[in-house]
């Protein structure tokens, strides 16, 4: 059912957690399954030096946001902003049907965080 | 959003893995969510000696089946069989209305690992 990197990304998942003073907090919830899932992001120089994600959710909810948090960290901001639960999911190796929309919950998540960020500065 | 006991069960559940040579295996896959839940039973004497679990669904699926395993565990197989997701709930002292299907995952491999088990003998 899951590939190689979504199990790896699963099982070890990256930049689980929260952190002190983040530039932008993100929250968002699945109307599909009602899980939720929080990202936390660091920038400076409108670079994305550091994201954290906490969520209740499932494998998937899980595996998406620890790729996708991989994928922002050391970006520009508008760059950081071009990535969809499509990229992610590409990024993954693919993701049954049925869980594409935990992936959405890290696309979501994330642009949250970085909006948040956009209307305090 | 989830109470202490729910939040316990998620962070140290009990009872995940596999067992060699279970005496009755059960998967349940849910239409809401798309999740996956394996459960295992070790059986002797029609009692149920040791349980498993393993998922790649929520938290609130973790937590269910944490608890839904402690349950069973030491009981008749009989006995195991009331198990509901409402008795797994309300030992959980709850669940938000939008995870009620989680904890239909708990219950549903459960019984249908017994079955299998049942079918075995
Ligand atoms: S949302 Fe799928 S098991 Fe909870």
């Amino acid at each position: 059912l899951y590939n190689d990197t979504v199990m790896d990304h699963f099982m070890n998942p990256r930049n689980v957690g929260e952190m002190e003073n983040p530039d932008g907090t993100g929250v968002y919830g699945s109307p599909v399954c009602g899980d939720m899932m929080q990202v936390q992001v660091k920038i400076e120089d409108d670079i994305i030096k550091d994201a954290k994600f906490k969520t209740f959710g499932c494998g998937s909810a899980i595996a998406s946001s620890s790729m996708a948090t991989e994928m922002i960290i050391g970006k520009p901001v508008e760059e950081a902003l071009e990535i969809t639960n499509k990229t992610i999911i590409d990024e993954l190796g693919g993701l049954p049907p049925v869980k594409v929309h935990c992936s959405v919950l890290a696309d979501h998540a994330i642009k949250s965080a970085i909006y948040d960020y956009a209307q305090k500065n």
